[in-house]
């Protein structure tokens, strides 16, 4: 790697993506002549409105739902919002109760909290040291009062894909709505609402490839929603509020080019990752595979580093050019060990060296080989300076995984 | 005229204006290689969270207000919501009335219904025939349990400038927080939070040729609100997700922009306006201004068209290639009467004739003759058609405002 060139390699995939080219081509015009306000009866309205009606099929494309089905939002966070807190008051006259996993994002937990402190009882189903939420646990969870059940699709952190159509078997069976965050997953592996059997589902444009500042929520025909935000008849009046035409059009855009490459982004991904998983737990010692190793998000190579904080090895990493996270993109400033790793059963300590790789399709083998090469002596350097490394060496066990 | 090329003009501005140049310009790098999210610690994170700083800056700046106490959002829809709820929860200890005016805006005034779901009253004071609201009404309609005065800065619909400041002397004195919607007024005419007294405020980026997606939500230091969007910490833990960082950027630019501008912008806008409002009535019988004649928005020429349909006139215009609104952009697939013409008490029949022309920086004096030359026979020609007219031209009478 002598004569690499490499000086930035992006590996924060998970947190946001990078714009392709050819959405942002889509939106330009938007931004330009097509300015107008969708609500408005005259030829820029239509323009406008036209624009939205055709990103509304790209989206609806993408999961297999139906146009009028989708909603668009401000974000993943108001999609998961609105779902959360709009469909269990829309049913609150039927029960207070509702069901999360434990690794929710903190736009579902949060939410959920919310809807605690409006008299609702809230459970959180467990995962086992994969992440993994069981369907029984579900149907446990589930009392007669019980009006919505939220289980995310991906976790984006730990990689683990969650058994989505057993659950939606489940909750049909009991006559449960249920929401999934599909965040993490639509867009960038196969997602399909039929299939899934979900009642509702969130996804954000900013995580593949898409803009910033647009989300979108699916919600199945006849399922009710009590709206979050208030105003003009937008969306169906579901979701008041000049809409966001170019962001919207970006996002159908983002939609459109991820259904098309789909296989081959996923392959791409899938092999520099898998050498993630391999190589650096091979080169590192004490860094273990955090996650499903199978049923995993194809860009996630998610770990933990014993004895060091994950933040320190994100600063070095930077230093060197290289963009991680410790933690989730939302939480990365508040030092706390991550949520999701304390309810996969991780030791605290552990938790607290949890680094995450997230690839995107715009990486490259030279840039793992880079980063590959760089973590074996930043590791080396901060456990110089850890206490807790010296009590190690006194203790050592083996195991690559930390679900081992 | 018989020489003029014009063939489009767009005279929609109250609905949205289009996005400036050198707002784009200043957007481009947030959707290319500063793609990162603000959230994060690598320098992605860092580049796009030093530009949401420097957008906050510009937008305190506009409005004289301290950086921290501005929070970005989806739309001035969004902080609306956000303000009403927001606040009157925050407070619902404290008692459980607010009050609005008759002519907010539908983010405003839903808002507030919602509140009256959730166990709130509410109470709307009225406003004259000029859509002015009596800072006195505000005073009676106070109570020991009003948590929450919200009164628009200026109505987009009719034009009218609120007397906001001697609304804010009464809500201090009676010790209630004060909102006020300025999607209107920021970044049009001159708004200091600390001249106007209140203690919230809410602006839009799409209404000072800035970008559609992004608004803004201004709250005095130290009183408190409850989000809406529940998940991370962005915006002080007060609006949770992934932030619009593009979007963020041009509403700085823009407000940067505005206020530079604003004398020259003001001046220009006002002419072509003015030109509209006396010409027009000039031009075609029993065709009358709504709103105040004074305190009156710059670009805002709003009529009342008697005997037919403001919808049909926006029709006819939109053939001509001539943008406008009939209500306001929110409403008009509606086809109701504006609640804010009623509210001034303008009778339903001559409510439903309501017609706005709103002129932007880029109108010009030849697209104003263009205007004026083609609505008096456009007029006609729909007065042909109404059975209305034909009843009027037996009685008759003068008149060229709707509060005369």
């Amino acid at each position: 790697m002598g004569d690499s060139t490499i000086t930035k390699v992006y590996l924060d995939n998970a947190a946001t993506t990078p714009l392709l080219p050819e959405v942002l081509e889509a939106m330009l015009p938007y931004f330009g002549e097509a300015f107008g306000n969708p609500s408005c009866l005259h030829d820029w309205g239509d323009r406008a409105r036209e624009a939205i009606d055709a990103a509304r099929d790209q989206v609806a494309q993408l999961i297999g739902a139906a146009p009028e089905e989708i909603m668009f939002t401000g974000s993943g966070t108001e999609s998961n919002n609105l779902a959360i807190k709009g469909l269990a008051l829309a049913q609150q006259n039927k029960g207070k109760h509702v069901v999360t996993s434990a690794i929710e994002h903190f736009s579902v937990l949060h939410s959920a909290r919310t809807l605690e402190k409006w008299g609702f009882e809230l459970t959180e189903v467990p995962v086992d040291r994969y992440g993994v939420v069981d369907p029984e646990d579900v149907r446990r969870s589930i009392r007669k009062d019980t009006v919505l059940v939220s289980v995310m699709h991906a976790n984006s952190e730990v990689g683990t894909i969650e058994p989505i159509a057993e659950i939606a078997r489940v909750t049909r069976e009991k006559g449960v709505v249920f929401h999934t965050d599909a965040v993490a997953t639509a867009g960038t592996i196969p997602v399909d609402v039929r299939e899934l059997g979900v009642d509702s589902l969130s996804l954000a444009g900013n995580q593949f490839y898409g803009p910033k500042g647009v989300g979108a929520l699916w919600v199945r025909k006849g399922v009710r929603l009590i709206p979050l935000l208030d105003g003009g008849v937008q969306e169906g009046g579901r979701r008041a509020g000049t809409e966001n035409v170019p962001g919207i059009v970006g996002l159908g855009k983002a939609a459109e080019l991820a259904a098309r490459h789909m296989v081959t982004r996923i392959e791409h991904v899938n092999h520099l990752r898998d050498r993630l998983l391999i190589e650096l737990p091979a080169r590192v010692e004490r860094m273990v595979v955090t996650g499903h190793t199978e049923h995993r998000l194809p860009g996630n190579a998610s770990f933990c580093v014993e004895f060091i904080e994950g933040e320190s090895v994100l600063m070095m990493l930077n230093s060197r050019g290289i963009a991680v996270t410790s933690g989730s993109a939302c939480t990365s400033k508040a030092l706390k060990a991550s949520h999701v790793l304390l309810a996969m059963g991780l030791p605290h300590e552990l938790a607290q060296g949890s680094i995450l790789f997230s690839v995107g399709i715009a990486n490259t083998d030279e840039e793992i080989d880079y980063v590959v090469d760089a973590m074996p002596s930043i590791v080396d350097r901060l456990r110089q300076m850890s206490p807790l490394y010296s009590k190690f060496t006194r203790t050592s066990k083996g195991g690559k995984h930390a679900g081992l």
